[in-house]
């Protein structure tokens, strides 16, 4: 089950939001999330007291973006332990929550891997949750920490593609802090150029149909104190044009092992766009991202969501509802095309920034290096 | 003034619906528009009683669309005459409510020549307002046949092009009758290859921020009979990587001499996908379209909109509104880049069709030979 309380006025920024956080009430714990659907206009916390609610929270978008979604996995699987639910079938649960996202299933994988095998050792069930929800705050810390690395990688990058300073970057979907344990992944490299006094101008993308550009990457850019635009996605390509756009950062919601990238939609026509105008395309994701388990980009399952989200506009201020809840901006039984995610072959990505380094140019071959790597040094 | 009165559940076709209408009431002439900001979801008239309440609806988009601007502007003058007001400033007025699109100003001033002329032979306001009106009335016919003949040539040029039949088509927002005293010019070739057995489907961007697409286009389509599905501006690219879109159609708001297309932001995102995939872009405008006084895409001036079309969404259900009159759906304060147009090069156009033939490819020779030859030939 899941409640809803709003924490009226606080004016905190944005690495303090507490985007996910576990606690232990007398009642027994929960797992809290900020409501991101909510966002900006209000802040309202979602508490999970069961994996079932986090199951639908992921499925409503109240928490999203890769990263994060791992973190909520593994507090997920803990969660289900912690309440004496089925760990198997609460784990299955949160996978299939949304198909795309490689990093849910690998977080999930996690907790229930140390869940088990703590079992296994000791045959009480509650040191095998306690094992789970250390696995989960591990992913957590290592998250945060990984945010900070992918931000000096590509920081540092982005001072190699672009002497002088003066960044205009464009970015897409929402991918700070709410989407990390840390700042994020392409919003934390803005955010690292903002802070260095490189960073001129982000633009952001709105990111149809759920606007994460508008409602999150603005409410972030905004209490960062960033210079930063909103735009439609449609037009990008006149900021292209115009000479505007010195890069493109995005996140990633899985990368295959030849490279290619799924990340929201609309990731895709950006990276046309920029190959078309010259314009390095960077992609800034943990290596968790990657599944060597996928090898192209054809065989990235691409989740499709519910077509109101297109056909009808949510707002929760609007009491008359068509039949997705929403208010309908297209004639009733209007069909709708709505992938939540497109795929970027590695021709035309640039650079992939990881926390363990920066691959350029993207191959089977460099991301296989890199991953090889990390597999032999796991993150502190 | 304006007045506005719904029609109830009238169900007409599309080119049946009177987008634009000549009355004259005992209360003195009246110009009716069907007030475009309100469908999908109601129909409602906006009956204008002068000039400036012409100019206030073209600025709200209740009537537009290059051109049925064009018919419009020429109206009002006539309205402007035949309701005593200073007719060179109401024209001027009616050619600076929108700057983009040359049709406006071309069916304005051809309204306006007519009324000087009568004006300087007889001396007599009431016939000088006859011409205007006549003037008008020939432009609103003008352009039901032009947009016929432009039906025809896009559907050889589609034949020509993809032979086979079966065109999956992808549109950009709205060009159909509600823009037009026809059925419109890009969406009269896609209703034309319909009514022949040719279109397996029409692909409908929604077109942000003002979703002519998903409000219009869809609106049309869903009465036509068409097999058609809506998306979001930014899903087009996945359509064209699954090599599902055959053929761009769209219109146009001003064609410079060198070619260069202005239309609805968007269209030139459109364009780079269509020429890295392999697929015809092809736009379909009147003649009036061009402007050979415009010599390229740097010379035109694109307007641009409030932001509060990007940061907020305006719905008349909604009493909860922000500074633009809209739900905010980004933090306040944020500032939005929204040009209402992008200029798409001659280059990725493979083909420019207008009631007089079609232009491929596309420079300014072949243009300026079009051009000629219909100035010879005025259309009939």
């Amino acid at each position: 089950m899941a409640d809803q309380h709003a924490r009226p006025g606080e004016d905190k920024r944005p690495t303090e939001i507490p985007v996910i956080r576990w606690e232990e009430p007398p009642e027994g714990p929960v797992l809290i999330l900020l409501d991101q659907t909510r966002l900006p206009t209000e802040e309202v916390e979602l508490v999970c007291t069961d994996a079932s609610a986090l199951v639908e929270a992921i499925r409503s978008l109240a928490v999203r973006g890769a990263p994060v979604l791992g973190i909520a996995g593994a507090y997920g699987v803990a969660l289900a332990a912690a309440r004496g639910f089925d760990v198997d079938e609460a784990a299955q649960a949160l996978v299939d929550a949304r198909p795309t996202a490689v990093n849910l299933s690998v977080g999930v994988d996690r907790a229930l891997t140390a869940y088990r095998a703590a079992l296994a050792v000791s045959g009480d069930p509650t040191v095998a949750t306690a094992a789970a929800l250390d696995a989960a705050r591990a992913l957590h810390q290592e998250d945060a920490r990984a945010s900070a690395r992918m931000a000096a990688h590509g920081l540092a990058l982005l001072d190699e593609l672009l002497p002088g300073g003066g960044h205009r970057v464009l970015t897409h979907c929402n991918s700070g802090a709410l989407v990390s344990g840390g700042e994020g992944t392409a919003f934390a490299v803005a955010l690292a150029a903002h802070r260095a006094g490189q960073l001129r101008r982000l633009w952001v993308d709105e990111t149809r149909p759920l606007l994460q550009g508008a409602r999150l990457t603005a409410y972030e850019a905004a209490r960062s104190g960033m210079a930063y635009t909103l735009l439609t996605d449609n037009a990008a390509g006149s900021l292209f044009a115009a000479g505007e756009v010195d890069a493109v950062l995005i996140g990633a919601d899985r990368i295959a092992a030849d490279g290619s990238v799924a990340n929201k939609v609309g990731s895709y026509p950006l990276a046309v766009l920029a190959r078309y105008h010259h314009v390095p395309f960077i992609v800034v994701a943990p290596l968790t991202t990657v599944d060597p388990a996928t090898p192209d980009g054809a065989s990235i399952e691409v989740e499709q969501r519910p077509g109101y989200e297109v056909t009808e506009f949510s707002v929760p201020q609007v009491p008359v509802a068509g039949p997705g809840g929403g208010v309908p901006v297209a004639p009733l039984g209007t069909q709708a095309y709505n992938p939540a995610f497109d795929i970027t072959p590695p021709e035309l990505v640039t650079a992939i920034v990881t926390e363990e380094g920066t691959v350029s140019p993207v191959t089977a071959e460099s991301l296989a290096r890199l991953y090889a790597k990390s597999e032999r040094q796991p993150a502190p």
